[in-house]
C-alpha cells in the first residue's frame, strides 16, 4: 500500500526551519517537494552550523528526500516556470513576510483565481492579519511575545496531539480515494525525539551539544539586557545582522569574526558582549522602538498575563471564551491557531461536556441515521 | 464557507492531555467530537487543577465544544451503543495502553474489518510496537528518554511548521468535496500561544503562574535523585500513586495531604521530598526496576547520544540514514513519528537537495504532462 499523500504534489518557497519542517512532514506521508530557491545562496537553512559531508546537517535533516530548482520569481522566464509549476501542485507552502508575493503578483487572491484547486500555506512571524502581520519573526521572539519564557517546557503533551492529527487527516485524505481507513501509532517518545531540531543535528554531525559549550545554530538570537530589563533579539541572516550594527552604531559586519552566519555562531559569546555594552546603555523600549524601525526581530519578554493582552494576539482570536450551558463566559481558552480562509474564526466556543452530558442528543443522533 | 472538516465525526477515546487535544485540534477545524468516557470518574483530566466555575480550567480549554457519552465497554448495552457509535464515525481516537482496546474486541485489526473506512488514530508512551510498547508513558517521561532535557527550548519552529501541515491537510480533505483550495495562515506567535497548556489555564483562572510558587497540575511527576544520580517519575493519578506507595514503602495513599489528585498538587513540594528521603536510599537502576515492575512510569535522563541507540526508538526506525546522491550513507534525520498501516516505514531516505539540483528532472516533469 502506498504512503497515505502519494500522488500530492507541494511547491515549498519556505526557508529556515518551521516551513521546510511542515513540507517535511508532508513529504515524509508521502507528497513530492519540490524546494523553489532563490538563485544564488538559495534556502537560508542551507548556512546552518555545523556541516557534514561539505553540508549543513540541519539542512540535510529537514530536506531529504525535497528537489531544488532556483527560480528568479521578477524574471520573466522563471516566472512562467513557476506558473507551469503551479498549474501542477496541489499545495504552496510560503513564509516570506506577509505580502512579498502578493507585491510579486502571487498573492492568495491573484493564485486562487488562477488556479482555483491550489491550497496556499502560509507561515510568518505574527499572521497575515492584525496590526502587526507585516513584522519580521523568529520563533524565540514568538515565544517571549507569548509568554512562554519562564514556564519551563510546555506542550509537549500537545505536540503528540498535533502529531496525530497530522497523521489522521493524511489518512482521510487517502481514504477520499481508496475509501480504506488506516491505523495511525503515535508515541510521546518518538514525537519528543522528532522535535530535537538543531540538537538532533549537532550531535548528528558529531558535534559537542549546546551545554558542552558547543556554538549556537544561529547568532545573533539572545536575550540582552538593557538598562532597565531583558528583550530577545534575533537578527541571524547577513542582512539582518548589518541593519543591526547600523541600529546600534557597533562597526562589526565587516569584522571576518563576525561576516558570516558560521562565524558568528562560532564566536556568538564575544558578539553577544560586545551587543550588550551597547544595549546596556538605554531602556528597553529604546531598544525595542529603534530595532523595529530598522525591521529587526526583537521583543519584549511578556509574562503570561500580559500575553493574554497582547493586541496582535487578540486580534488574530487567540483568546477565546468557553460559554457555560446558558451562555456565560465561564472559562478561556487559547484560540485556533490555524486560519483558513472562508472559514469563519469565533471568538467563542460551546462547553467543554459534563461526564455523559450528551447521552440523549448522541443517542437521539444514532436513530436519526 | 463551513469549517473545513465539517460532517466529519471523531470518536474520542482518549484522556489526559495529548489525546483530547488532537480531538480539540480536528474539532476546531470544524469536526463533530464525541468523547466516549468511562463511568463514574470519566476523563482523568477533569481532575486536573486548578478549578474555576466548578470546572477545570485546562479540561475547559481542551474539551470545550465537544460532546460526552459515558460507555462502559464490558456491558452488552453500552456495547451495542458504542457499535453504532462506529458505524457512523469517520476516525476513532484512542489513548490507552497498547493492547487494551484489544482485549475488549475493538483493536485495530477486528475494527478494520467491521468498519474498512474508519480511520484509527492511537496515542501511546512508546508506540504500538517495539520491545517496551506496552509501557505507561507520560510526556516528562518520554522527553527525558528522548535526550530532551538539558537541551533548553527544542523544535519550537518546527511546531508551527506541524500546525502549517494540518491545515494544509485539513484543506485537501476539503477540498476532495468542493474542488476548492484554501489559503491556510498560521503564526510563530500564534502556535507558541497555543501550545501553553497547563500554564495558560492557570493564568485564565486567575492562579498564580509556576514560578510564582503555583502548585503543579499533576503530582507526583517530577526529577527525582537517588543515590546515584537523577530520574524522572510520573505517578499523577490516584493508582499510579497508590502502586507507587506500595513500591517505595511509604504509607502515603490514604493521608488526606495526598490521598486525592489536587492535594497532592497542593502538597507537592512536600510530597516530592517525602519521596526522595526513600529514593535517595539506592540507586537509579534499583528504583528503575523496581518502578518498571510496578508498572509505574519512570526513565533515566538520557543525554542524546544515548537516546539516539535507545533500543525503542531504535526499533521504530526513529534514527534513519540520509544518502548521497552515490546511495552512501552521509547524513542522520530523525524517523517519521506518524506510523500509518500499510505504508512502509523506510530507514533510510534520499538526500538533500543541492541548490537547484533537480532543475533537468523537474523541468522533464512539466512537459511530461
Amino acid at each position: 500500500m502506498p504512503q497515505p499523500l502519494n500522488g500530492l504534489v507541494i511547491l515549498d518557497l519556505t526557508q529556515a526551519r518551521g516551513g521546510p519542517f511542515a513540507a517535511l512532514s508532508l513529504g515524509e506521508l508521502g507528497a513530492k517537494v519540490i524546494k523553489v530557491e532563490r538563485p544564488g545562496t538559495g534556502d537560508a537553512g542551507r548556512a546552518v552550523p555545523p556541516f557534514k559531508s561539505g553540508k549543513s546537517a540541519l539542512f540535510a535533516a529537514q530536506n531529504h528526500g525535497k528537489a531544488s530548482i532556483a527560480l528568479d520569481l521578477r524574471s520573466e522566464t522563471d516566472r512562467t516556470t513557476f506558473e507551469r509549476l503551479l498549474a501542477r501542485a496541489d499545495v504552496l507552502l510560503e513564509n516570506f513576510r506577509p505580502g512579498a508575493l502578493e507585491r510579486l503578483g502571487y498573492g492568495w487572491e491573484a493564485l486562487h483565481a488562477a488556479y482555483p484547486g491550489l491550497i496556499y500555506g502560509a507561515l510568518s512571524g505574527f499572521g497575515q492579519t492584525g496590526p502587526e502581520a507585516t513584522r519580521p519573526g523568529y520563533s524565540g521572539i514568538a515565544a517571549a511575545r507569548a509568554g512562554q519564557m519562564g514556564q519551563g517546557r510546555t506542550g509537549q503533551a500537545e505536540v503528540a496531539g498535533l502529531y496525530l492529527a497530522q497523521g489522521v487527516l493524511a489518512a482521510l485524505y487517502d481514504r477520499s480515494t481508496t475509501g480504506r481507513g488506516r491505523r495511525v501509532d503515535v508515541s510521546l517518545l518518538d514525537t519528543e525525539f522528532a522535535l530535537l531540531g538543531p540538537a538532533f543535528a549537532a550531535a548528528a554531525a558529531g558535534s559537542k551539544t549546546p551545554e558542552e559549550g558547543a556554538p549556537p545554530p544561529f547568532a545573533p538570537v539572545e536575550t540582552l539586557e538593557a538598562a532597565d530589563g531583558a528583550f530577545v533579539l534575533a537578527a541571524a541572516s547577513d542582512k539582518l545582522f548589518e541593519k543591526l550594527c547600523i541600529a546600534l552604531a557597533l562597526p562589526l559586519s565587516e569584522d571576518p569574526r563576525f561576516a558570516r552566519p558560521e562565524a558568528r555562531c562560532a564566536n556568538a559569546r564575544l558578539l553577544k558582549r560586545l551587543i550588550e555594552a551597547v544595549t546596556l546603555e538605554q531602556t528597553r523600549s529604546h531598544w525595542l522602538q529603534k530595532l523595529t524601525a530598522a525591521g529587526i526581530p526583537a521583543a519584549p519578554i511578556q509574562s503570561l498575563d500580559q500575553a493574554m493582552k497582547d493586541p496582535q494576539l487578540l486580534a488574530r482570536t487567540m483568546v477565546v471564551d468557553v460559554l457555560d450551558r446558558n451562555g456565560r463566559k465561564a472559562h478561556l481558552a487559547p484560540g485556533n491557531p490555524i486560519k483558513i480562509s472562508g472559514a469563519e474564526d469565533r471568538s467563542a466556543r460551546g462547553p467543554a461536556p459534563d461526564l455523559d452530558g450528551n447521552r440523549g442528543e448522541v443517542l437521539r443522533w444514532l436513530d436519526e441515521a
